[in-house]
């Protein structure tokens, strides 16, 4: 059968009320896939198949949609009986749920918490406390864990009575007495293990765990590095809190990678509209700002309204040098947010990475000014406007690679986002300095210009 | 014991030829921090370490600095005796062994293939014929396969025979006599069934797989939609013939990201130069070329030197007019190449795309040309200026929205990679049809403009 055809019998189903047919033509299906059913279903249908499954069964469906499409989410729950709704959330994963609640109302959060099992509102509870984007965020509290001193025999009996609501059972974490992580033993370890062998003997206690604090984009570089499917999350005093399992760092990355890309064009590049009024409305707000902030380049060009009446021909270059500036700035730029991107990069310091990116410019700048120099020489037959554009290019790249690193260091610096700093912003800025810079080379070369 | 520490100790053993002390000190560590500590030691250390591990042991390691920095790996291998560094290969997972015969000499690639296990030697052949950034380029041939009609009991007995030498055993493949994919098995569904129970009566027959042919971005996003630790690839018959694991498709999407963020800013933004020079080596290239089209827009002002002579206020516009449209192209581009890369999404028709981006800019470039017309006309006391500007304004950002799209879709369909067309690339370009744009506009209105 097609997805479609799938689909169209599950609706079937729903409309003759068979509970029994409808429960197992749809729940043989991955999740995903009953995630894109349940959302092509009307509120009715909806209602059917809140009545059909147990919060336990749709809990799966809602995992995904989490990752999916948030915003609709609200609106299911608020069709759903409360104590139902309750139930569903209590059976998400924690971080999922967390993930949902953080967005609701307070009423609503306690309505909620309050019909839940008492242990899963404690569990959730504890996780909303967590900022934003750090493990304690993006953590489960589902994992699996046990102590040193246990048989594989043993372990595994726990493992299986875990296995149906841990998010992963692959990683067992071995915790002492106070709850600490002291080692870690994989299912595949412990599958080709004798049943009567110790766990100490077994794990490793060579452990890479994260603090629950942790930026999040460190974690993906960790659990990259390592190839893990899940990593422990600690608090400092090492008690094991929580796992971060490989999916949950999957959307980490894909979602910083947007941002990144989005921030660098000024522009969100995951809209998915299809009526251009409302890409337009998107996109504007960053066009009309910098259309202002182009203004000020404007009115810089006109104190030099007389020059330009008088030499003419320096209008022609306007473009190139601003232009030229304005893709080194870019360069810069990405090269920049890239590298305080990067957690674990050698950190140089501050001063460092200036002067770096000065000496880039510098020497970029340079031998683009040569070029130019010599191309505008021979084309205009005029060595003294050669000079000018020459001069005003090299400094002009100079000072756009200064700004290209230097906003995205400062704004890392002020807590901001360094990725913010798109590249229309810094090309717009790089117009303003280059326009300043190429004026007042010409100024004191004015006597040879004209 | 710190990492330095660590490192001290394993260099000691190595110095005093300590084998037993060396393996026991240095297998514990995850290979992750096992590949930093031999990507740390000198050649004469590596000899020792080829001496004191076998190239099953070595395998992990290598697998791992393949991720990271594949050209050291080349003179690793010819430091070795031919015969270890063909054992060595022939352990890795083949994705990776594949990667690395892929860069030698057809003469270095025999010799390897000779000094291997047949098995292995025909493994790697087989997949050294598939395209780059394909399912059979990524995939490894390491995974584990049953049988339907096998009890519970049997497929775990497999299972831990084969649990040291597959890529990933939490996922156990069901085929059929001819080999064809029919079933699907979690390690953790396994593990909750009884012992006597049949493989088909608990396998998921809902499959979800790739063809060998799938483009690796179209892996990942189904990889990412169901949370899977791995994705089974098959033949056009249904034969399967390896699985793509997670943590490599961590790697098609981290690689993916910053190429789009490195062609989005016309710079490799991986570069980790601490020599300006270097730096200003690799971002030389985009930024003379692109000169170079600029000065086509210098020639292009020039046939209006007159003109601007005449009415020296116009060249106050010029960065004004080429800089918002630069910006309106960039978001078309990023917005463009985003969409070209979701491989599912509805796929436009190549004249739909077209026509929502140049109504996009219509749009965007109508307010965004009133909002200049005013500010100018209250400015400047002029309207013949305003509306010179304005409606440059208008079809200037309309072209560059036009362009912004359009180059991307075009490299796509003749077969580059959209990414590759860079913001800096689309401003450059928008500059020239912007400055044509202004000055043919305001040659119609000079009798109202002196």
């Amino acid at each position: 059968m097609t997805e479609e055809e799938i689909q169209a019998h599950v609706i079937d189903l729903l409309a003759a009320n068979d509970r029994e047919g409808f429960r197992e033509e749809f729940l043989q299906n991955h999740s995903f896939d009953q995630a894109q059913m349940y959302l092509n279903l009307d509120p009715e249908q909806r209602q059917k198949v809140h009545h059909f499954l147990t919060p336990k069964e749709l809990s799966e469906v809602y995992d995904i949609i989490d990752e999916e499409d948030e915003e609709q989410i609200f609106t299911f729950l608020f069709d759903m009986d409360d104590r139902y709704a309750a139930n569903l959330l209590s059976f998400m994963y924690t971080d999922n749920a967390v993930d949902i609640l953080n967005e609701l109302s307070l009423e609503q959060v306690r309505t909620y918490m309050r019909l839940m099992p008492k242990e899963s509102a404690d569990d959730i509870k504890s996780l909303m406390n967590y900022a934003d984007e750090t493990a304690g965020a993006i953590m489960t509290t589902e994992f699996v864990s046990i102590k040193a001193n246990q048989t594989v025999k043993s372990a595994m009996t726990l493992l299986r009575a875990k296995a149906s609501s841990a998010e992963t059972i692959y990683y067992l974490y071995v915790v002492d007495d106070d709850n600490r992580l002291v080692g870690v033993l994989s299912l595949r370890d412990l599958i080709i293990s004798q049943g009567n062998e110790m766990v100490y003997d077994l794990m490793s206690d060579r452990i890479v765990a994260v603090d629950v604090k942790e930026d999040q984009n460190s974690i993906a570089k960790t659990i990259k590095d390592y190839d893990f499917l899940a990593i422990p999350v600690i608090e400092e005093t090492g008690e094991l809190i929580g796992i971060v399992t490989v999916d949950d760092i999957i959307d980490v990355i894909d979602d910083e990678a947007t941002q990144d890309y989005s921030g660098l064009a000024g522009v969100d590049v995951d809209e998915q509209y299809e009526n251009p009024l409302k890409s337009s409305k998107s996109r504007l707000p960053w066009l009309i700002t910098l259309l202002f902030l182009g203004m000020g380049t404007s009115t810089l060009i006109s104190q030099f309204e007389d020059m330009i009446a008088e030499v003419a021909i320096l209008s022609i270059f306007i473009t190139l040098i601003t232009g030229t500036a304005g893709n080194a700035g870019t360069q810069s730029l990405a090269v920049a947010v890239r590298r305080l991107a990067t957690p674990d990069d050698e950190v140089s310091s501050f001063f460092d990475m200036v002067v770096r990116e000065i000496t880039t410019g510098l020497i970029s700048g340079a031998i683009t000014g040569f070029v130019i120099f010599a191309v505008i020489s021979v084309w205009r037959q005029n060595i003294a406007l050669g000079l000018v554009i020459g001069i005003a290019m090299l400094a002009a790249i100079t000072v756009a690679n200064l700004a290209g690193s230097l906003i995205p260091i400062l704004m890392d610096k002020l807590g901001f986002d360094p990725a913010v700093a798109s590249g229309p912003f810094i090309t717009t800025l790089s117009d303003l300095t280059s326009v300043l810079i190429y004026f007042s080379i010409a100024s004191y070369f004015m006597p040879y210009l004209q």
